[in-house]
């Protein structure tokens, strides 16, 4: 039997200001900081510790990874990045204001783009910018991989390469595997782990910071459906929080 | 030609309180997380960017890499950890108060322990309270390459591999190699770089939180003795401040 954590990042200061970040840059809000540290608090408190870490490319990501394992005095374990876990790429929405947006064009058009599981917003130009063309840290990317808009298919699509080849082999060794990412690179991995239908998908929230564990059977399919969250009433609090958000 | 950068972890709590560290897992001070992140703004004016970062297994270490990286922006860099890359093993000095040791022993021991070559404290115990023995951080260790104490000489031969295996292939790849680590194990690599004598390393301090640039020709020995110091001025100074610890 193998364990995987999975940690949603805390608030990021784009998060706050209500904008639409997907792969733009957002440091950590100083509540997600906290957020990040208590994440670490609850593993340690549940006497869960990771032998190993995946992360995203991303700052709030990585902040969250740091700040958790530094709470829990575990900053020492083998940590691995990849632009698999990313959040989802927002396309040309990147930068723009989530109310905003959803006085611009409806309510119907924002929530197709918010959780319709295969319409992505219009793609980021180039030149925009909150475009990531150019980056030095997706420099080895070759061109045709980065993503200029993602929906959530194209997420799963393109998370699920890491999950067979980075993650599963972690979990293979008997590791308990930490995966410090975001709202939709997990809500990806969630969905392939319990087998949500494409429709069903858009009701699922995942919380920041609060630890989901799963335990998982020899198949790497999971002997709970969901998993555990280390402080359930706190996920479902932060759940009905999410489900709220750009109101 | 490759460029490696070396870079000694910012002041410790336990080197603001004038204790022999080694080994135990002090954190920083909040003088030396300012430190490690004006190490990383060194960096970023210098217009050094690093493609991979190597770090020690020790938290003072990482804490330093993950604050001089967030400086630069450079947060999500590939990271590889190692206990070669740990601070020397102060044996039973861990935990002591340096100016009592050298009140107690005497000048010439206290002197002997801190820098000859090959003369080593005496073994730390099992049992003793700053002892590393059954840390989860070294598991992997077979207890037969875990220290119980070690002089300069054994950093020297216990880091080599790692300078073999793990840094001198990224160099060979063409990146620019970024080492986050000790006072110790970065004299163990610069001695080796620089062919400096058993004797003379014993003159040789490496200043906290400045990084210092090598330029490495094709057989990965330095284009120039020494390296360079990326703000020089600040360097000679801490290094005349390092000789006179524990005065």
């Amino acid at each position: 039997m193998a364990t995987l954590v999975l940690l949603r990042h805390g608030e990021s200061e784009w998060n706050a200001k209500g904008l639409f970040t997907g792969w733009v840059d957002a440091g950590l809000s100083a509540k997600g900081e906290e957020e990040a540290r208590r994440g670490g608090r609850l593993l340690s408190d549940a006497g869960v510790r990771p032998d190993v870490v995946h992360t995203s490319l991303l700052t709030r990501a990585i902040q969250t990874a740091n700040l958790a394992l530094g709470a829990a005095d575990l900053l020492w374990l083998p940590v691995t990045r990849s632009w698999r876990l990313n959040e989802r790429h927002y396309g040309a929405l990147q930068g723009k204001d989530k109310a905003q947006t959803r006085a611009e064009f409806g309510d119907e058009q924002f929530m197709l783009w918010r959780r319709s599981y295969d319409t992505p917003p219009p793609p980021i130009a180039d030149d925009d910018e909150f475009s990531q063309a150019g980056e030095a840290r997706y420099a080895l990317l070759p061109e045709e991989l980065l993503p200029k808009t993602e929906c959530l298919k194209d997420v799963v699509e393109r998370m699920l390469p890491y999950w067979y080849d980075a993650i599963v082999p972690d979990l293979a060794d008997g590791k308990i595997v930490l995966v410090v990412a975001h709202g939709n690179s997990l809500r990806a991995l969630v969905k392939h782990l319990d087998k949500i239908d494409d429709d069903a998908i858009a009701g699922l929230n995942i919380p920041t910071g609060i630890p989901l564990v799963y335990e998982l059977n020899d198949d790497f399919t999971p002997v709970t459906k969901g998993g555990q969250y280390l402080d359930p009433d706190a996920a479902k609090a932060a759940i009905e929080a999410v489900a709220n958000q750009g109101r």
